[in-house]
């Protein structure tokens, strides 16, 4: 079994470093640029528009970072258990834990609206390339990230002029700033927990399995799509099979896969080893740490901090095989012979030359800004709060009363009209607040801010003054914020209600919003905006030497992957694509994480042991992912993509079509389990509906 | 100030990757080997040996990891405050802290034995090379280690033979097994604590102002030799200096560096980075932040954990520099061009090209075997328990039953008759041990195990059967080894008493300790062997080729470093050598570290502001040299270090006498607080003695 990071996976990396064209099975495709010739003569399916589009008009984007698929005719959306796993510790009423004993709506009222989240179906693609391109000629730093912006804000606007209640119009970067794309969404801002097995089932193994296969999680959940209090009706919905997946079927997974950097040059990818994701897994060590002590104080801690537990060692495992890989050094020694290649190609065309100029130098220069505003940049803007969900509405707050008073065009990208209505949404949603928990996140940002950036450091005296991140987090942690009635106070307010506020969070945002702006301006001007200029050149220089005839890196829109039912050979062993309920009971040794869910301990002879549990397909996928439908060449939907194998883990800088596995649960076993364990008649016979 | 690891810091240490020579100040060199007409030629002074014997004969090795000085003649021993800071805790009463609130002994009979405390001062060194390396010839992996361990075995056992009870004979290895020196040691294994400040004061700033410089901390401790009950008679004993030290004036530190890596090859270095940094950095990091929480969960857990996270966080720190460093792709080329030069010269000679054989390919290849065996290792052997005290008492009976019964030259190195008194002394010193911190510790430990080895390794298997972390560490916690007269009972009682003990540690340990035997024995075989065959080449070619004027790598053994009082250049900006009284108060803002302990509020008019409170020299060292005396010229103490400057982090690898500096409290500040705050006229009185 693939338990581990081994020589295999440094040796697939080796092969697989981006360069002009993909290799079998490779790629996260826009779904108007899909290899339907290369479908055809690697699988032998036809796929044609009519299918796309069928896909494309049941595939959903859920704004709080997964993907899902509508499967039947009343909007009933169909994802995975741990897409929900923070809407359920937020639905939970108190002494309720629905993450640990997972939910079920008895009747349509019962299902209660996942605060924050968004579903969108994208309905329109078109080429916006040229009009953010002409607005951003000659310009460099910072003015090139204003003027991009603004272009991108003034296409959105327009795009969406009068029908913004019902659609979300966004434009999209692809190959590095190489193509701007504006997706159009219909989305629907009201969404409900339908169903959501206990965390026990869906994540059985926990994080000891997590990134592994074998595997036997029932990764599912159910969300309803609702307009005016009312079941949105959807008849382009995908059909759910009963039927399990076969060895060496093809499998389609349409999702939004969110970051990918096969593009980045190998200058990047150094600083991305021995800066970036360095300290982001010391970060979330520490906090890890801190959090798993928190857990254990009690139940009610437990609770309060799961899914933020949860979050935080699924994404440390992926950062970690991600350093994991880049620590081998022939893979960058492979990207950069492919820069070299590339580079050697434009030198020998004169015209072209001129043109590109030279952008791989110039990204190598920006290495050394970026080292020194990394820190700065991320403590006092980008992961400012670290996660203090008090921070974040405070923050919110305080810019968007600020940004709102500006013209679209010269605002802060994130709170430009085609943004705010789902900013909206997310500031003023019910959802609970912890105190305790948020306490404990402010101080440890507090306290990492003053550790790296020093105690001396003008920024710690700005954020920190004469308190202690001890005493600064408790006060802090005493705001009001938590309840959405003050936040829709000060969100209707606007600058007045805002400055007047006493609230501490607010007063706190409001003495160091100019410090965390100027940083950011800085860091615009000093790192993003020139690199961002140079990654366009070398996507114009990779599309006139190899062509268009390739995918972008992913960037949480909508893409399809293709590939097929199969296993791997690890280090010589075979591994079969298939687990089966029967191993379940094997694997469970009643130990958390383990132990199985109640309902689960004595079903044993009441589901068929033979039924397909989860499986493994060929498709390229990364998270993000998650809760993507996968497909079958008809078109109906015979699983749920939630994990990849451990090759994955690289996946970010290349795809290997030997090792990468995506994992998913089967709809043969969530029917079974529907049936058998958790009497859902009503679900089944909407699941049957054509 | 040199808050953070800056450009300047990986220039420094581009220049300073060890090569034949040391440059100005560089070197922790031996006292058989001392560089005094390189002293005479920088610092105009003349170092005679009766002036190298005085000083060799006060300088003290505690068992514990630091160093002192012998500073009165009734066996008064000065050293740092964080030197006791576990004997301080371990000796509070119920409800009183003696680390927060300090402590002073108001007689003789109130100074309390400091548990597995042993002060050892050098009394003979002698060359043991050959007897060694003829042990050892032609023999490669786990029978070179064993050959060169049963070799030490019997030297220290014939030297000191006889005289057991007052000396400890060890053999040291120095220049990568390069050679073999046999240090007989006098040795008093009753310690006990007369004096620490509270830890407010000795640790002002507390780890933010770690490894910075300027800095204020009073970080000093006295402890007493005693001898069947009595202080110990000690003529040969250093003069404290009541004067300040002067800008320029010649220094020379004598202790015990822990440890340097200034002779690896560039692989060794690679695998350092890429491998053994990153995965303490995040061990470090996770059982931080669980700590920190445990911590403030009450005042109780605060005062247990609290060593524990001051040396975690102390390491962390160290450990981020040493990465860091290592990062910096430039020093480590600069290693390879050194190693490039060494191996050309050695082809240049055919004899001694067959002499000396291709030891840095063999380096290169092992490091495969070393990535593989690295964690298993750690997890089941080196680290194992993760710092548990009741894992350490209870591996120590366990294998000292198994080890004794065997001959000396054929046991674990750990268990020779030369080493079984202070392994004795260790276990038997009743100390407390906390069954909460305990368990936390072995959690996290087994969690970690499971999480790297993966869940279904044999390994996680064998420790952790089908229990989980949590459940386990809770039975483990249960252990009776927190008694002394228990552990007492088992040592004595050897294999039998072993055997039938019914304590859960013990049990656990049984069950285990083969398979911890079992991975040593591997890495010995394909890691650690080898490893030392082949540095043991590389040294012979290095004294071949360069010869014998340098110094070896820390080893934890007596070393002296010279220099000058002075200060450095940061960034274009001049750093002054010391720090004043006055600044103290400044410095303060009443929020923890930056608050004064209570007797400090009011202390401002009491002292002189302008007595230098710490200062820095040009020495070279490294962590294990904390408390090691600073010495002026004349063989005064005037001082004891204890912290480096931030350069002082890239030491481990090399010395740059623009940056590198080391870090003192000066014996002025200590009078001063002596007799103005702490009211000691007694240890005033006893300090003056001649």
């Amino acid at each position: 079994m693939p338990k581990i990071l081994t020589a295999a996976l440094c040796a697939a990396l080796l092969s697989v470093v981006a360069l002009g064209s993909a290799s079998a099975n490779e790629g996260m495709w826009t779904f108007d640029n899909f290899p339907s010739a290369e479908v055809k003569s690697s699988l032998g399916v036809d796929i044609d528009p009519q299918w796309l589009a069928r896909v494309r008009g049941a595939a959903v984007r859920l704004s709080t970072g997964c993907s899902a698929s509508v499967v039947s005719p009343d909007g009933l959306v169909f994802s995975n258990a741990h897409c929900v796993r923070e809407c359920a510790q937020q639905l939970s009423p108190p002494k309720m834990d629905y993450v640990a004993n997972g939910f079920s709506a008895a009747r349509r009222a019962d299902e209660g609206l996942c605060p924050g989240m968004q579903a969108e179906i994208l309905t329109a693609i078109s080429d916006v390339t040229p009009t953010v391109q002409a607005a951003t000629a000659e310009k460099t730093g910072q003015a090139f990230i204003k003027a991009r912006d603004a272009a991108i804000a003034v296409i959105e606007q327009h795009a969406c002029a009068g029908r913004e209640a019902k659609f979300r119009c966004q434009v999209i970067s692809l190959y590095d700033g190489g193509r701007y794309s504006l997706y159009t969404y219909r989305k629907y801002s009201d969404v409900r927990l339908v169903m959501v097995p206990e965390a026990q089932t869906a994540f059985f193994g926990g994080d000891p399995d997590n990134f592994n296969f074998p595997r036997y999680d029932l990764d599912f959940s159910f969300v309803r799509l609702y307009e005016n209090g009312k079941a949105v009706a959807t008849p382009d919905h995908l059909h759910w099979s009963f039927a399990a997946p076969k060895p060496g079927e093809p499998t389609f997974v349409a999702g939004n896969p969110g970051s990918t950097d096969r593009l980045l040059t190998a200058e990047q990818l150094e600083s991305r080893r021995d800066l970036a994701l360095p300290w982001t897994l010391l970060l979330f060590s520490e906090v890890r740490g801190r959090l798993i002590r928190f857990s254990e104080e009690s139940p009610e801690h437990a609770r309060m901090a799961d899914f933020l537990l949860f979050a935080l060692e699924n994404s440390f495992k992926a950062f970690y095989g991600q350093e994991k890989a880049l620590v081998n050094p022939a893979l960058i020694a492979a990207k950069r012979r492919a820069d070299q290649e590339l580079r050697a190609r434009i030198a020998a065309d004169p015209k072209l030359a001129d043109t590109i100029g030279d952008p791989w130098s110039d990204i190598a220069k920006i290495q050394t800004d970026y080292a020194a505003l990394m820190m700065p940049y991320g403590f006092e803007e980008t992961r400012a709060g670290l996660g203090s969900h008090l921070f974040g509405y405070a923050r919110a707050l305080v810019r968007a009363a600020a940004e709102r008073a500006k013209p679209n065009s010269e605002r802060l990208p994130e709170y430009t009209d085609s943004r705010l209505p789902l900013l909206e949404k997310d500031v003023l949603d019910p959802a609970p607040v912890y105190p305790e928990l948020e306490q404990l996140t402010l101080e440890f940002w507090l306290s990492k801010l003053r550790e790296y950036l020093t105690a001396d450091a003008p920024a710690t005296r700005t954020f920190l003054g004469q308190d202690s991140p001890q005493t600064l987090s408790a006060a802090l942690a005493k705001s009001r914020l938590g309840d959405a009635a003050y936040r829709k106070q000060l969100w209707d307010g606007g600058p007045s209600a805002v400055k007047a506020s006493n609230d501490p969070m607010i007063r706190f945002v409001l003495a160091t919003d100019e410090a965390s702006r100027a940083v950011r301006k800085e860091y615009e001007q000093r790192v993003s905006g020139p690199t961002d200029r140079a990654s366009e050149a070398i996507a114009k220089a990779r599309f006139t030497v190899y062509g268009t005839s390739t995918y972008p890196d992913a960037t949480f829109s909508l893409r399809i992957s293709f590939g097929k039912v199969d296993g791997w050979t690890d280090n010589g062993v075979a591994v079969q694509p298939f687990t089966y309920f029967s191993g379940l009971w094997k694997r469970a040794t009643g130990q958390s994480p383990f132990d199985l869910a109640s309902r689960w301990q004595h079903a044993e002879d009441r589901v068929n042991p033979a039924t397909v549990f989860d499986f493994t397909t060929t498709n390229d996928i990364i998270g993000g992912n998650s809760g993507s439908p996968v497909i079958d060449a008809q078109g109906n939907v015979i699983g749920a993509a939630f994990d990849s194998n451990i090759y994955g883990l690289g996946g970010d800088f290349g795809y290997d079509a030997r090792l990468n596995r995506t994992v998913a649960v089967s709809t043969a076993a969530i029917s079974e389990a529907l049936r058998h364990v958790y009497d859902q008649p009503a679900l089944l016979q909407e699941l049957s509906a054509r």
